[in-house]
């Protein structure tokens, strides 16, 4: 997508200099837009560690990435196996809970252990990186695709007017490589010349929406509006949301759907004022063996400082201030489960389902189970 | 209600100085504790104009004093009726849509036009303003008898474990004159021995709960725990919520309930959890001319500002960070009305009824209108 009307990815091989990968420095957003170079394990596990890129797809790009530039810079007279076993441990403890950067690590190393010579493993490892990159862009656009129509029915419904959909989160191509997953058909409608507008959630306590996916608006050239959190309900109370499209963090194989906290309140406003609400995903958000979200998936519960400061600019600096009583106790868990039975439906690479087993089932019958 | 230990109101008539009025300036809260002297109508105005006081009953009592302080510093020779009238619209076009300081305003300055002369309305005028204060004290002090019993009744089916109540903005004593309105059952309880702790919602965009409902709570020594408003439905969802208390900036005669934005969201999440979800309300916000909350009750639109800046404390200083792409535009809806069908009950002085026309007038007769 672009940026300032350029077209970026969230990561890429330096154009001239194939030993070294690029990333948007993400922390800094929306305030300041840095490029960074990564040119070694270290420099990689930093980046996803510290968060300079979040967002499952991204750091699975990243891993990948680790693990070439691992390879790249083992030298010739050490073992480059156990250098590279040793170097997958680091990269996958960086972030323990995505699924995500295990997987991509894990399918690359264990590829690269077949070769016979570093050469051949310098090579394959990049081909890796590179396949699983475009793969998860792919996936992207085919969701843009597949979720495309449903704005440009309302469109329609609507004589051409502005159809307003509301996010939460950032579920953008800044936590993917390009497109996003719950902005993707918001993308694909609006490159389409079809009238789009933007609700953005603010999502306290971490901002993404207020910070990440208002910037990735702003720069695409997006109509929005930042909100804060609590506002969703009377908007749709009067009319105001079209449709809702988030991402997911997991979903079970019945349809429940975790997502950063706060999705579950705007299900319900959406399910209270008859608004349309789907889910963004790539199959690989799917963990077929859960049945029920609210009971099964565990929920990360994060620090406290999160809510207790908030960081943004001043005076051309960035700053964290304190927004509450020092010594107030404070809880932050950072997603909640929507029930499937509030999901109107699933926009997947494959098109659209159900937010039910059969309905994912019949998309991806590979995951039925013989009883 | 304590702070530090000790009992304070938000504003009272300063010790050996009936010329002076004192108030918490509560711009600074929970940062700084400050208290601030009023000794003249302009004085007065600033400090509801400002926001050093907040909460529809504190100004109300504030504009009486306001008027006090008006007639005191009249001098002899002008005409004081004709400096009343002025000082009347000077103080009502400080917030001009608070019914409470209008009405305040209006009550006091029609007695003191009866006065015979300035020496009669200065003695009415300090007995008129004690007066609406004492009656508003008096009140939330009753909402809180009529609640607490909510609260022991959870109490003894947990067998005494900790009731968990979430609330929402800041209907605590600093927005009133003492006790608060949603938070007097619970000061009620506490104040009782009966075991509470309290889910603060941190109330984006002007953070009320997180800095002021926090602050209170801390300093009055109940247990509590801030939370990103996005969470009450994951709590809710997981059994961590035993009852909801808000409070309401005005209830249609139907019962349908205007708060701070977000309320609506967590009536809904109470409603799906079969959570008993309670206002703590003063008669005096019932508009009994409206039916229709929703349709009828005029939303009032703040500026940017709120959303896209936080204020918070960073190295002793008080500063306002940027925390939004500085081109995004930005909605800032303030209130949201939560239709009676998801309200368990109304709290008021004269106790508790349902949220219903049926209801209301059962209590309050005199608001029957002949058909």
């Amino acid at each position: 997508m672009k940026i300032n009307g350029q077209h970026y990815r969230t990561i890429w091989l330096k154009t001239d200099d194939p030993t070294c990968v690029q990333i948007i420095d993400q922390r800094w957003l929306p305030h300041r837009f840095m490029i960074e170079e990564i040119r070694n394990l270290m420099e990689a596990a930093q980046a996803i560690k510290d968060m300079h890129v979040r967002g499952a797809p991204l750091i699975g790009s990243m891993g990948a990435f680790g693990i070439y530039l691992t390879v790249l810079n083992i030298s010739e007279k050490s073992d480059w196996k156990k250098e590279l076993i040793k170097a997958a441990k680091i990269l996958k403890s960086t972030r323990p809970t995505a699924v995500n950067l295990a997987y991509a690590v894990d399918f690359s190393v264990n590829k690269l252990l077949l070769e016979k010579n570093k050469k051949g493993a310098e090579k394959a490892a990049l081909e890796i990186a590179k396949l699983i990159t475009e793969e998860s862009v792919e996936h992207c656009r085919k969701i843009g695709e597949h979720g495309c129509p449903l704005i440009e029915k309302i469109s329609k419904q609507k004589n051409g007017q502005p159809v307003n959909i509301l996010t939460h989160c950032n579920a953008g191509w800044l936590a993917c490589i390009d497109h996003g997953t719950a902005t993707a058909p918001i993308y694909a409608a609006h490159d389409k010349g079809i009238k789009v507008h933007v609700w953005v959630d603010e999502t306290r306590p971490r901002n993404q929406g207020g910070r990440i996916t208002a910037f990735e608006l702003l720069e695409h050239g997006v109509p929005h509006t930042i909100i804060a959190d609590n506002t969703g309900g009377h908007l749709m109370q009067h009319g105001m949301v079209d449709l809702v499209i988030v991402g997911t963090d997991r979903t079970a194989r019945t349809g429940d759907v975790a997502n950063k906290i706060g999705t579950y309140l705007k299900a319900l406003a959406a399910h209270d004022n008859n608004v349309p609400f789907y889910i963004g995903l790539p199959s690989s958000s799917i963990d077929w063996g859960i049945k029920n979200g609210i009971s099964e998936i565990p929920i990360e519960q994060r620090g406290d400082v999160e809510i207790k400061y908030m960081q943004g600019l001043e005076n051309g600096e960035i700053k964290k201030v304190l927004v509450t009583p020092e010594k107030s106790p404070v809880a932050n868990y950072a997603f909640d489960v929507t029930p499937a039975r509030l999901v109107s439906g699933l926009i997947t690479e494959r098109g659209i389902c159900k937010a039910s087993e059969e309905g994912l089932l019949n998309l991806f019958p590979e995951n039925k189970v013989d009883k």
